[in-house]
């Protein structure tokens, strides 16, 4: 029997992902995550204070929990990249990186979502020249320096709290009165006098040759076009879903977003999905971890009709005493 | 304005009406949890090794902590059941405990379950007298004595697991070849001499005049019944949803739980569900929490549409500013 055949494969090493795997695991299913790293979103908050039963923490120090228990429960890990998902007649599925196949009857989508692009001149040239789209990776290269943030939802408020505790002067360029998310934070950055929120605004050029030294907004009342000169641009417009792949194989709505039901199944039979690459309705670590555990218990039910069912599939009867 | 007057009230203080209370709160909403207890099914399972972020963890603490993050958000707490939900003009909803009642226009319902019973002679003679519904209450009182346990899923597996550390022996009864549940626990427990596993079996009987003596269980195959005695006996059945007062309010499935949409809105506008009182397929304290999470968000979206939109009460609109 092939080393590569597991009970589950979960693509992803998030939230979602490693609360899934710690779950299935746990049910003595032989667990596979591949991603191509560990942490997603929650690294990108510097403090979690709503995550219930943990103290304010760091997201990386609650990732690395979840981590640690997954691993504690047996789950194996491949560090790489899915690149496409096949039927096969055998094992249910094939499911591959650009280097090799695993094979399973039973997979886990959690591989959440990767940040939007802003889409105006000068942001591709100045990618990773000041152009970032991750605070908290890039935000301690910033420190004394001004900063622009371009967002008006939870990720450009979570962006903006987290640089002023870096930068010296912090604007925040967001498109309505005020950005919609987290009041608590919102209100704490209204008082932080490093921080300014222009709105009803939106960029429409990046400027900078060799690096960043500006953005060119305009207002969309007056249209009026300003400059508002920096040293990096915060692209947080939110996150898209890398769904493409998935087309032929899972229902996506409109956002490109993996359909699943109450009990996280997609609609395709054996292919479970939790997490931000879902359509479900809000991003947080709870609710991700929570659709985790359900996709588990429920791939884990799907796997016992399969072994328990006449239709059941004979290197899965024979590989593992029940 | 009225003290009585809250933006959301959330009904139960478990694991998902607390998450919703901590959110809610975190919000900026004036929250108040109306719950008889504090706890729920956490409290029946004496360590929690499967709640990511944590280590193994006794329910009371995790569920303390679920308590005191949520404390110091500035939840309020009644703690008194509600015995009623009237839908009134002015504002929403009045919330009745059968000593006062409180105004909101949003309503979280997350009340959790009741044990279910058994419905045999002796039970209700019994009760409090050797029959139990709570192994983490009443296992001590059973320290090297020898109980039952009625149950063939994963409550009834908890309560085994639990008093196989307090009792001299453990029977645990059950209806088929094997009980449904955690497979590490089932393995532990088939591994430890004190417990005996009786299959095809259920209960005709609870024996005893003044207290427990035994229970008088019926093979199902060969239908020979046969006395077992014991000094306890743990009901384990699983738990029911006490929703009967909420039939014209929101619909309801075939086992009364609250139907949810992916938001955790039920058929009634205004009023969420989350946790084990909904139709979630699994009943987990991390699903629950996530359950909340979404019904809180939910319920503050609701209340900022109806602030923002025409069609808002005026006591909503001049109470607090936005």
């Amino acid at each position: 029997m092939s080393d590569n055949l597991y009970d589950v494969i979960v693509v992803g090493g998030a939230s979602a992902g490693l609360t899934a795997a710690l779950y299935a695991s746990r049910q003595n299913l032989k667990t596979l995550v591949i991603t191509k790293d560990i942490g997603g979103q929650a690294l990108l908050t510097d403090r979690i204070e709503n995550y219930p039963g943990v103290d304010a923490i760091g997201g990386f120090e609650l990732i690395s929990k979840f981590e640690e228990q997954t691993k504690a429960f047996g789950t194996q890990f491949v560090y790489d990249e899915v690149s496409s998902i096949e039927e096969q007649d055998n094992v249910c599925f094939a499911v591959k990186t650009h280097t090799r196949a695993y094979d399973t009857c039973a997979i886990i989508l959690a591989f959440g979502k990767t940040p939007r692009d802003l889409g105006v001149p000068g942001e591709e040239k100045l990618k990773g020249k000041g152009v970032s789209y991750c605070a908290v990776c890039d935000g301690p290269l910033y420190k004394g320096k001004t900063v622009a943030i371009v967002g008006s939802g939870d990720t450009a408020i979570d962006a903006a709290s987290l640089l002023s505790n870096l930068a010296g002067k912090v604007y925040l360029i967001h498109t309505w009165e005020k950005p919609l998310g987290d009041e608590e934070t919102l209100q704490n950055l209204k008082n932080n006098s490093k921080v300014e929120l222009i709105p009803y605004s939106h960029v429409v050029e990046i400027l900078g040759d060799r690096s960043v030294n500006g953005v060119l907004i305009e207002d969309s009342k007056s249209k009026q076009r300003k400059e508002v000169r920096g040293d990096g641009v915060f692209v947080e417009l939110g996150y898209v879903s890398k769904t493409d792949f998935l087309r032929n194989l899972v229902r996506l709505n409109g956002r490109n977003e993996i359909e699943v039901d109450k009990e996280c199944a997609t609609s395709h039979s054996g292919i479970f999905a939790a997490g931000d690459v879902t359509d479900v309705p809000f991003k947080q670590v709870v609710i991700s971890a929570g659709q985790g555990a359900i996709a588990a218990l429920s791939a884990y039910n799907y796997i016992q009709r399969l072994r328990g069912g006449s239709a059941v599939r004979a290197d899965w009867k024979t590989r593992k005493k029940m």
